[in-house]
């Protein structure tokens, strides 16, 4: 049988050839599926979106941790809101300076979900240093003020439900969150759809920090092949030398980040400091 | 009428909305289509590849030229195997030290088709620095021994008629074509896809030049929406400081390419210089 899974996003498609579908449930937040395809394994889709799979997830995960947090002097307390997957979780355990993550998941089916179905992601989920708290990750940033070094948005994106996780509440919310010189990092969108939404991102996330600097990633199932992120701080960045004991620790554990990507992550297309362009799908 | 152009390679799509199809025929060597998409404007489709849409092929034709003819400390004559489409000839010609520009392809086809149907491409090709040979782009080196300072292959892919143009003969010809230490680039394919072949390609090139360096860029309507290139050289490194002025003449002309991508587009995903890795679609 020819079985394809298609995405559409406006006047795009991405399709993968699947073996089978593995999973599919109406959690009580969205519709959750999980896929076991040719070219990238097992993939987790929510309400029709690829989330992450088995194969280039790291290419996301990375990518959304390693840049801010080794930009941190000394990481302790990390949060992260959303990434019930446990990519997120997974890659912040690799900094030996963590001693307690936080994951704010509202979605308690998909940390189930990838615990059964996507151990590679979930793996960290157990540690120790973990606390998982089921519930709404902009309500748990209000109430916890001062408590973390790093807080991560791993969120679904900018439209419909996940709106609220790139507003101007949230982004207080999260600045509130630090303690001292913190970082807060967020996924954003594709650079190449609606250029001036990820513009738009960056210029309300730095009406509460002093610096905000978008990075990209190429991540082959996201929609146009490549990511954006945004750090913010109000002293980091995470362009300068970093720790390179830190840094080669997590370099030799990694599949995608390279020393090279702590600057050159943040070499984005000139189109997205220019106001004029027409470059949107 | 929903009208979708999909692209198949292995086991995975990518599909965009269509308006119309502008052009279709079999030229001496390949199938020529072009289309207007509703998310990337005009298509130049050869074989059923896509080969350039009016609204990302900045982000290939500016990253094949500019890192290179940059590193050069005064590109004067300048070789193009393929891209009759005249992309990066127009790019090439933004360097106000370029005198000559040969561009060598072998199908005037597409040069006619480019010229009719996608002027912002072509737009360099009548430019009198320019001169068209119509032919073999292989054997066009072969007989022009040092004329060169930089060889640009903006050709197809290392698979079916393209491998030529990625065979030791070609490298060989490539390098002879250059006069003093000049600079070889060639795109080259997705990281994301069989990353063996693209080390392959790396070895070869090593073969004949003393550095190889593999760069990437993001361009959303290839497969998995990234491509990477090697720029090879006996002696000129991209990555190191080049001419400030030079650099801001170009980047003021991009929408791509930054001063930050001089060295930050050699950033390449971790896996590519693990020969272990099992990131293959």
């Amino acid at each position: 049988m020819d079985l394809w899974f298609t995405e559409t996003f406006g006047d795009v498609q991405a399709g993968w050839r699947i073996k089978q579908v593995l999973y599919q449930q109406r959690s009580r937040y969205q519709d959750v599926v999980v896929l076991d395809t040719v070219p990238f394994g097992r993939m987790l889709v929510l309400d029709g979106c690829v989330m992450t799979t088995e194969r280039d997830e790291f290419a996301y995960h990375e990518m959304l941790v390693h840049p801010g947090l080794l930009a941190h002097p000394r990481p302790r307390a990390v949060c992260i809101v959303g990434g019930g997957d446990g990519g997120t979780v997974r890659e912040v355990l690799k900094h030996a300076t963590v001693e307690r993550v936080v994951l704010a998941e509202i979605d308690e089916e998909v940390i189930a979900v990838s615990r059964k179905y996507l151990p590679s992601l979930a793996s960290g989920l157990s540690d120790p240093r973990v606390e998982i708290c089921v519930g709404d990750g902009a309500q748990y940033l209000r109430e916890h003020e001062g408590d973390f070094d790093v807080v991560l948005s791993d969120s679904t994106d900018p439209i419909g439900p996940g709106v609220v996780l790139f507003g101007d509440d949230y982004f207080a919310s999260a600045k509130r969150a630090l303690r001292g010189t913190g970082l807060f990092v967020t996924q954003c969108k594709s650079l190449w759809v609606n250029v001036q939404m990820t513009r738009d991102v960056e210029a309300r996330l730095a009406k509460h920090f002093r610096r905000v600097l978008p990075y990209v990633s190429m991540i082959p199932t996201y929609p146009t092949g490549s990511w954006s992120f945004h750090v913010a701080s109000d002293g980091l960045d995470p362009r300068a030398p970093v720790d390179r004991a830190r840094q080669e620790q997590i370099a030799g554990t990694t599949r995608y980040y390279t020393a090279a990507h702590q600057s050159g992550a943040f070499a984005v297309p000139a189109f997205y400091g220019r106001p004029a362009d027409t470059v949107t799908t």
